[in-house]
C-alpha cells in the first residue's frame, strides 16, 4: 500500500487543496469557494474540513504521511507562525502550525508559496532534472524559492528565498516591504498596471489609455496586465516597453542571482511569466551583460529562449553544466504540487535548515 | 602522528604559504619575494619550490594531506582553470592544478580567494560558531564567498558568491566584468580612489585635493584608500560622505543577500573593512530599510556595531537566531588559513558541489 500527502496552496484569493502520492500522481484535487479574505478561523475550519474529507476518502489509498501548507509571507520555521503576510493581517502572531496540526492529529509544514512552488517545479516540473534551482513567481507580487540540493534552502529562519525584494534601483518606487526599487516594483502585474498608468499620465499612449478607460475598441475588456501584454503582442510601442522594463528588471536580479549562486537553473512562473515573448529579449539582454557567470556558463540565449517559447522548457542533460533560464511547466499547480512534496520530504529527516 | 595542509594566497602583488594542522594551528608561514606580475611559470616554480622545501622541514610532523591554493578569479572547478582573473592574465585556460600536481605529486585543490577567506573565517575567525555565513572582501576590488552547512557553495560550476559583482546602481560606473554599477564600483580601495578624484574635481574639497596633490600638511603621505579614511576620522565633510557612500552601497547589496540567503552571519574583510567605523552606520541604516529579512531577524544595530568596533567580532550563540554583520577576525591570513582547510574538507569526501 502506498502513500500519500495532502498539499495545500492558501492563495491570495481562494482555497486549493491536493492529494498527491509519492510518485506526484495526483489523487485528488478540490478547489474551495472559500475565500481567504473572510479571515483565519473561518479559512482554517474550511481547510481542515477540506483536508479531513479527502483523508477519509482516501482511506483505502494508503498512509496519509502529512500536510503541506504554502503561504504567501514569511514564515518563522522555528514557531511555525506567519511572521509577515499582507494577504494575511490576522495570521500574525498565531501559532497555525500547531492550531492544524491539534485538529488534524497530523504532521503539518508550512512553507513560503514560493518555495512551495520551488520545490513543486523541481520535483515534477522544469527543474525535474537539476539538483539546483530558483524560481521566481511574477504574481500580484514577485515571490522567491531556492531549492539547493533537493530540498528547500530555509535560511536561519526560514525566511530565505525572498528574491522578490532584490533592489533593481536603489531609488526605484516605494515597495511595501519598506525597500524602493525591488524587482517587485517592475515585474508584478501590479507594477505592470502601475507602468502603464504612468505611460498613460505622461501621454502619447492612446491605445493605452482607451484599454484603460474601456472605451474605443476595448468596451468591456478589462485593465489587466495580460491585457496590456495582448496590445504589446499586436505592436503597441508603449506596451512593448513596458514589457521591456519587466524584462530589464528581471535581467538585473537574475544577473545578481546567478552571479551569487551559480545555480544549474532559473525558473520564472506565475501569470506575469505568460508575457515571456514580449520581456525576454530585454532579460537576456541584461543578465548577460551584468553576470559575468552567466556569460561564462549560459548557452546560447536563443536556445534558452527557443525552449521557454515553444512551452515545453529547455531540459538540460544533468551535466551539461549549463545556466539554463526557463519558463515555469505546472502553472498555477507548481505550488500545490511543491506543498505536498514537504512531508515525503521532511517525514524522514529533519528540515532542509541547517543544523545551527 | 597528525597529519598537515599546505595554504597558497596567491595575492595580486605576493605569494604566501603556509603550514596548518588539522587543528588550525600555524606550522610555518612562508611570504616570497615572488612577485606574481612575472608571470605564470616563474610563479608556479616559486610556489611548487617553496611548498617542496615546506614539506621536508615538516616531515617529521605527520602526512601532508594535500594543497589548496587560493586564487583571484573564477575558477572552473570541473577543468582545475582559471577562467577570469585580471591579475593573472596568462593563467587562463591553462591547466594550473594539473600542473601543479604533477610537481608535488600531491592533490591540489584550487578556490576563489575569496571563498578561501570565507573558509578561514569559518573556521577559525569571525564565523567559528556559525554554520552558514558569507564574506566580502574589500580589497583592490571586492570578492566574495559562501560557507553553506561548512562547506564552500561552489554553485554548478565553481563560480558561485561572485557578491562583489551585485548590482547596487544599474546605471551606475562602468566595471570591468561588464556590469555597471557593482558593488565592487562603490566599496573598493579603488573605488574609494575613484570617488574622492570626482569630489576634488567637483570643487569644494580642498583638503582631499591636498591629500592628493601630496601638498599643504599632506607632504609624503599618500593618496589611498586609508589616508582618506584618516581625513574623515579627523572630521574631513567630503571624505566622510565619500564613506557614506561606501556604506550605503554595502547595506543595499547586504539587503539583497540577506533577503535571498537568510543567513547567520555576513563578514566584511579586506583593508576597507577598517574603515568600519566611516561607512557601518549608513550601512546599518541601509540594510534596515531595504531588507524585511533583516528587519526581522537582526539584533540592535548598535550591538552588531559594538561587537565590531571593539575588534571582537560579535560570537552569537548558535542558537540565537540572530542575523550577524560584522568584521572579520583573521585579517589577510583569513584567505591563507581557508585554502590550508580546503585538502582536510576535501580530502574524505567529495567537494561541496552539486552530484550533478
Amino acid at each position: 500500500m502506498s502513500s500519500f500527502a495532502i498539499g495545500v496552496d492558501l492563495g491570495g484569493t481562494n482555497l486549493r487543496i491536493s492529494a498527491v502520492d509519492a510518485d506526484g500522481n495526483l489523487l485528488e484535487k478540490l478547489e474551495t469557494g472559500a475565500q481567504v479574505s473572510r479571515g483565519r478561523d473561518f479559512v482554517i475550519q474550511e481547510m481542515t474540513d477540506a483536508i479531513k474529507s479527502v483523508s477519509i476518502r482516501l482511506r483505502g489509498k494508503g498512509e496519509m504521511v502529512g500536510v503541506g501548507i504554502g503561504v504567501p509571507g514569511i514564515i518563522d520555521q522555528d514557531t511555525g507562525m506567519v511572521r509577515k503576510s499582507p494577504n494575511l493581517p490576522d495570521w500574525r502572531d498565531y501559532p497555525v502550525k500547531e492550531e492544524i496540526e491539534r485538529r488534524l492529529n497530523a504532521p503539518v509544514i508550512l512553507e513560503n508559496d514560493a518555495n512551495a512552488a520551488a520545490l513543486g517545479e523541481h520535483w515534477l516540473g522544469a527543474g525535474r532534472n537539476v539538483n539546483d534551482m530558483c524560481i521566481l513567481t511574477l504574481g500580484t507580487g514577485v515571490g522567491g524559492g531556492l531549492v539547493m540540493r533537493g530540498d528547500v534552502w530555509e535560511g536561519m529562519t526560514g525566511m530565505a528565498g525572498e528574491l522578490g525584494h532584490i533592489t533593481v534601483h536603489p531609488d526605484g518606487p516605494k515597495c511595501p516591504c519598506g525597500n524602493n526599487g525591488c524587482v517587485e516594483q517592475y515585474a508584478s502585474a501590479t507594477a505592470i498596471l502601475r507602468m502603464a498608468r504612468e505611460t498613460i499620465a505622461a501621454g502619447n499612449a492612446q491605445e493605452l489609455k482607451d484599454l484603460s478607460l474601456g472605451t474605443g475598441p476595448f468596451k468591456n475588456v478589462e485593465f489587466t496586465a495580460k491585457t496590456i501584454y495582448n496590445l504589446a503582442l499586436q505592436g503597441d510601442k508603449p506596451a512593448q516597453e513596458i514589457f521591456r522594463k519587466v524584462g530589464w528588471a528581471l535581467g538585473i536580479v537574475l544577473g545578481d542571482i546567478v552571479n551569487a549562486f551559480n545555480l544549474q537553473m532559473y525558473v520564472l512562473g506565475g501569470g506575469v511569466s505568460n508575457s515571456w515573448d514580449a520581456f525576454a529579449p530585454a532579460m537576456f539582454e541584461q543578465v548577460r551583460k551584468r553576470s559575468m557567470v552567466y556569460a561564462a556558463t549560459a548557452p546560447a540565449d536563443v536556445e534558452n529562449a527557443k525552449g521557454a517559447a515553444a512551452g515545453v522548457s529547455y531540459q538540460p542533460s544533468p551535466k551539461s553544466k549549463r545556466t539554463i533560464i526557463t519558463r515555469a511547466l505546472l502553472g498555477g499547480d507548481g505550488g500545490l504540487f511543491g506543498a505536498a512534496r514537504l512531508p515525503f520530504l521532511r517525514s524522514r529527516k529533519t528540515p532542509a535548515t541547517s543544523p545551527a
